[in-house]
């Protein structure tokens, strides 16, 4: 194993060790499985969306000049020559002084080049309607293209979808495209005080949180988790915990081992595989400091804290950001964005690591006020009555009371 | 069919009419699949948790009072008088002017009431210790219901589980919880120039595009889906449909029909139903201004206008709340908030409607600006670039450029 010279990183320095791994490889699914998958490839419109010229609402497709000047007062008087059916392209040509009846969606006949709304208008007999207002050439009309041209690449690569992207590839007629591999992400928890949440726990033991509550996380991120349960604190044990994860998934969260002597066989451990090298071996962040970032192959060893509260936050700041890296996405600006709220009161940090504490909000005044939660990260219950973490810049000595702060989701 | 006298409702009053639905059945689960489920019941602990006294640090367990005044120039001297071993009970007491050895996670011997972190100390042989800091009591400790107390409620009923309710589950031995039923929900599309996805569109047609973001947008709000295709505009045809709703799903999405005759045919059929009611007829939002809700039975009908932004916008501005009164919950602050940002131009509005202008987040010098996407309601492309809606109040005239305006992502 390649070690080195190991100090703390940066959250950023950590990020930037993810260049190290390749992306997921590429799988084709059907679109109904789409959401929230990221496209592996650009696509691109193999036609014109919309593909014909048609109207947005109900009414009289027209020549827009024919109804220049029209008023309440001074309608035009055009003349009713036909009506366009809905899915039908109309048979006829419009000529000037004429009108055609034509539903939302339907194809404008050729001649026409806007509709007046049907509110607009009043039929005198079926041979003639009023027009009481003008409308512009194009009004209440989509033009070939207006959506998408065809040849045009209409969505990039490491685009994470929606239901509109979704809907876009549905219509253009796409069943199926090439998404990134869900990454499947192994979970491992350590440490011999640690009992299966099945189990009746003795004096002295615990029920498995972390991995139950990493799990959710890595599907709420997009990822498969595989449970793979307890290894005990032995070098052969938990070898073969490590080997199956290797076979297994594309990363690997080990968690526990908050105490030295885990900790120590953890790294132990993910050394003896032959081809690993240590990329981080601690970070400037709190809570969180002890991680570990283990090359293996292409695999990646996450050894995430053991106390409950840290754990989470390790998966906020360093492991989803990681899962968006094998994907080849970012989030966009609309997604997953903190919010802003006013701190309820002062908050100390150390300086040197970035602190990530945990918040709750409140409504004040029809404003957000995000009170500070203390307590250990060994409590779940910090996080469970949090609704944000705010982050304490590693070269600030701390916020005051009232300042603006980002609230993260967690 | 109750109809009476309608008007336009406002987005408020729709919502008031959500209380005619009863909340879904609850079904018991495996925590595992818990994640993003609501409670149907609350939650009690039935222990204590954690369920003993626990160091929080490596390091020695110690009676407060014998650091008081310890420093690196005057080190306290204790005498190492046992180890705790990881998942034991200590079977010794801990007397004045002793130390024992403590791992993270390990249980307090009685006597003792802190610990001391390892990096104090120095362990000048096997029997003694030299602390170099003081601890208060209850130092590096958390003490039996630090997090939850037994017989207290951890968890309410209506309560969307995220991953560190799971792990809380877990931690109190929960394996399944009753939550409440995700709502199934059919969507149908009508209008006759609409095509499947998988047909070659005719001239003049249109492939359904609706039928499948408004699936995903189920999907991401916590729903099942059950597309039924495509309904002709034509009673009997269009009523066999509906009726296929009613005993697959709690919720329809009957969306197209924005031409005066399928509208006025949908609400025939849903009429036709013997114990239907209309409640919504018309809504002050634009886009969305002919959505319908109609209750059949306990079952909700919703008619969504057929242009394909249109129905995004009223299924994340009426039916995703709709969705979250069935399954009796209602969003936390932290969660689904709009992000805010500067408006980059003005925005002209009608008043009297609420009006949903989509919009792109950009960052400028640091800060996020929203660009108002302008285009028709009936163009994909327009949500397919937006990262989020603006909603201007109806009360309003329009939008200055530089307002701070609130995004809500869609």
């Amino acid at each position: 194993m390649k070690t080195g010279f190991f100090k703390v990183k940066t959250r950023e320095e950590v990020w930037d060790e993810f260049q190290r791994f390749p992306l997921l490889p590429s799988e084709e699914i059907h679109i109904r499985q789409a959401l929230s998958r990221v496209l592996a490839e650009p696509i691109v419109a193999n036609e014109d969306l919309p593909a014909f010229i048609r109207s947005t609402v109900d009414g009289y497709a027209v020549r827009a000049k024919d109804t220049f000047g029209a008023s309440e007062s001074l309608p035009s008087l055009l003349e009713i020559t036909g009506e366009v059916g809905m899915g039908e392209t109309p048979a006829f040509e419009l000529r000037n002084g004429k009108a055609a009846r034509i539903p939302t969606g339907g194809m404008i006949p050729t001649g026409a080049d806007s509709v007046v709304m049907v509110e607009y208008t009043e039929e005198l007999d079926q041979r003639s309607v009023a027009v009481s207002r003008s409308v512009a050439p194009l009004e209440n009309v989509v033009r070939p293209g207006d959506d998408f041209r065809a040849g045009q690449e209409v969505l990039q690569a490491g685009k994470r979808l929606r239901a509109q992207e979704i809907g876009l590839l549905a219509g253009l007629g796409q069943q199926s495209i090439r998404v990134r591999q869900k990454p499947k992400v192994a979970i491992i928890s350590t440490g011999d005080e640690i009992v299966p949440m099945e189990q009746e726990p003795r004096p002295g033991d615990l029920r498995d949180i972390n991995s139950h509550s990493l799990a959710a996380m890595v599907v709420n991120w997009g990822g498969e988790p595989v449970q793979l349960g307890l290894a005990p604190d032995q070098f052969q044990a938990m070898k073969e915990k490590c080997q199956e994860a290797l076979n297994q998934a594309d990363i690997c969260l080990i968690s526990g081992g908050s105490s030295v002597g885990t900790r120590d066989l953890t790294l132990e451990v993910l050394g003896s595989f032959n081809d690993s090298a240590v990329l981080v071996h601690g970070v400037a962040i709190s809570p969180g400091k002890p991680t570990l970032l283990v090359q293996t192959s292409e695999k990646a060893f996450w050894g995430l804290p053991g106390h409950v509260a840290s754990a989470m936050v390790v998966f906020q700041v360093l492991v989803r950001p990681f899962m968006s890296h094998l994907s080849g996405t970012t989030l966009s600006l609309g997604e997953g964005r903190p919010v802003q709220a006013r701190l309820s009161r002062n908050v100390a940090s150390k300086q040197g690591r970035d602190d990530f504490i945990r918040v709750k909000l409140r409504e004040k005044d029809g404003n957000l006020e995000a009170d500070p939660i203390f307590g250990e990260s060994a409590l779940i219950s910090t996080l469970v009555h949090a609704d944000g973490l705010v982050r304490i810049h590693r070269h600030a000595e701390g916020l005051y009371a009232g300042e603006v702060v980002e609230v993260i989701g967690i």
